[in-house]
């Protein structure tokens, strides 16, 4: 993992949804689509530190892990700081990921500033989180909120806009078709939402 | 662009739709989205030489430019090819790019062997596309189609069977918010299947 | 008109897009798909009295006269009445609309109570014609909102439940197959979210 | 269900999807959408004589029962046989119809003419029973297919245009919103493509 050859290497395959260890109380992972998807959003860079609070079963946090310089994964679920830990070991990324048991906004206080801000979970605090988020925000930093819920989508878009902010807003419907004796049935996922901002 | 570093630090963003020169005659660019799952679909790497065929504006074409070591863009119209260029110019990414005008898939005889075959048009022929590039594929190859017709994602996924090989298939639904002052107005793209096949 | 059998022989199809007379200032006509699927949520009878605010192009409101006993098209903006009278008269259903040029929630005051309140335009009042509706709302009534922005979704949702009701919420994508002589080409349509409350 | 009101009064709400009596080994019933689409597309009167092949559960049965003047509803799965006929009994709606353990194309014969021919399983005889289908249909008659296979869609696509016919064709992606404390989740549905001829 250390020579950029060797990361280049392997980043630009997502990680398969079957390699991830799961618990069936922990959402995630984020699906694969999502995770390219997110990746290609937050422009991630190698040399960016980047914080996922909701980190669930750890899926967006390894793929930072293997494209930024620092991660830290937050979540205030012990089991998911444990799942999300396995993961990390399992990959081999550990080496530049803190996870860290904590509630947000709360946390983002200890962290040191950062490059990108990545909400996944917000437990109803997205507008504390985003707002404090934003004050730890390195030059041309960016936020990223993935969305499953109507309200945080709209939630994300006003909080935005009150920052002065134009964000992204991309609603993602992936449909994946099960190849079978009889034809390719097609599965429809769960929409997922990003909205992102431009490097601020 | 001669750096990992250098070309690292770049290729985490998609080229924007407005950034690339237009022809209203030649379809394109693929839009960023597409774009993005595309490149983790096709698992490109720096080592890898990848032909594009119906390369059209040059979308896909300069995104695997700043990601793989060769990348030859094939189209049969002359404005596709002209079009290409002149956004690979813009962008300077020609370097390692060859643009081919030439039909497919006669032209593919005439080309070195590859590691990934992109198909975004076919003009009918996807079956003898197909055929003739698995034969040209190095060790883990890998071949994908994009398609807009209904008709195309068939034929894909009957020809990759018949070759054995069992792809995946992924239909994409993008709808973009577009802030305006009364909220955002959710406006769909057409969706865009991605077929692709495993390392061969 | 008269006869409920004519009615019925009638009322299956829906009116065609192509056959509404259109202007590019006014939106509408809600699509085919769009319409049929409010009619059936909106559960409406021959019995029924209906309210449609931000009437448009006339597109409902031509839709709830072949199956309503009558209905009252609202729309403040007088190029939106003067299209949805035009319409109405085309397809000779102005005997049981009353069109009515005036702004909500205010205009329902002046209105008889009714069974069925459809929003398909709000100008920022949901809340307020939403909770006027409710008032004059029969017993059994209904409301039926539909969306475009993400923002009136939400707000639709967030009233229902501070009044009590569980509303079905409902997103819309509808792609069409564009029959060409290379294949069957996929256009999105923009999603329609369509909110409804239960029999009240 | 004898006079035209009643019926008129039931007709324009859908049946829940929650009382169809369901076996695990059956697929359906339909999708309360889509049965709604299917109704609309096939515009469906008091007169029509239905045959619907491949009628699973007996969702699109049952309300065709509610609008036509006569449906036959064919299976070659007894069981599929059996959990129609319990759901018609359930909803009162057997006098109208006859339920016919066969195969298709061959049953097609047997029958009467009829107005309507609706095909949601064709056990890969697609091109057999519209062929057979067409010869029976009636004046202004219409054919639709409901799809969940990528195949399907293509194949009978095809089809139509074989016999002359320029089909609609509709993908039909429904998202509902699953209304929780914590917001409103969005729960994808598998899509459905809805193919119809105009009236032949």
């Amino acid at each position: 993992m250390n020579s950029p050859m060797h990361k280049k290497m392997i980043e630009d395959k997502m990680i398969s949804e079957q390699d991830f260890i799961k618990d069936p109380e922990i959402p995630g992972p984020t699906k694969e689509e999502i995770r390219c998807l997110v990746m290609c959003k937050s422009q991630v860079t190698q040399t960016d530190t980047v914080v996922d609070i909701g980190c669930g079963t750890g899926g967006l946090t390894s793929e930072f892990a293997r494209r930024a310089s620092k991660v830290y994964a937050v979540d205030k679920n012990p089991e998911a700081i444990k799942i999300t830990q396995l993961n990390l070991e399992k990959f081999q990324l550990s080496d530049n990921v803190e996870v860290v048991e904590a509630s947000a906004p709360q946390v983002l206080q200890d962290l040191p500033n950062f490059d990108i801000l990545v909400v996944g979970g917000s437990s109803g605090k997205l507008h504390e989180i985003i707002r404090e988020g934003y004050k730890k925000l390195n030059d041309k930093g960016r936020i990223i909120v993935t969305s499953i819920l109507l309200e945080t989508r709209v939630e994300a878009v006003k909080i935005f806009k009150e920052l002065g902010l134009t964000p992204e807003v991309v609603e993602v419907a992936i449909t994946r078709g099960r190849i079978m004796e009889r034809g390719t049935m097609m599965k429809a996922q769960n929409p997922v939402t990003i909205i992102s901002t431009p490097k601020i």
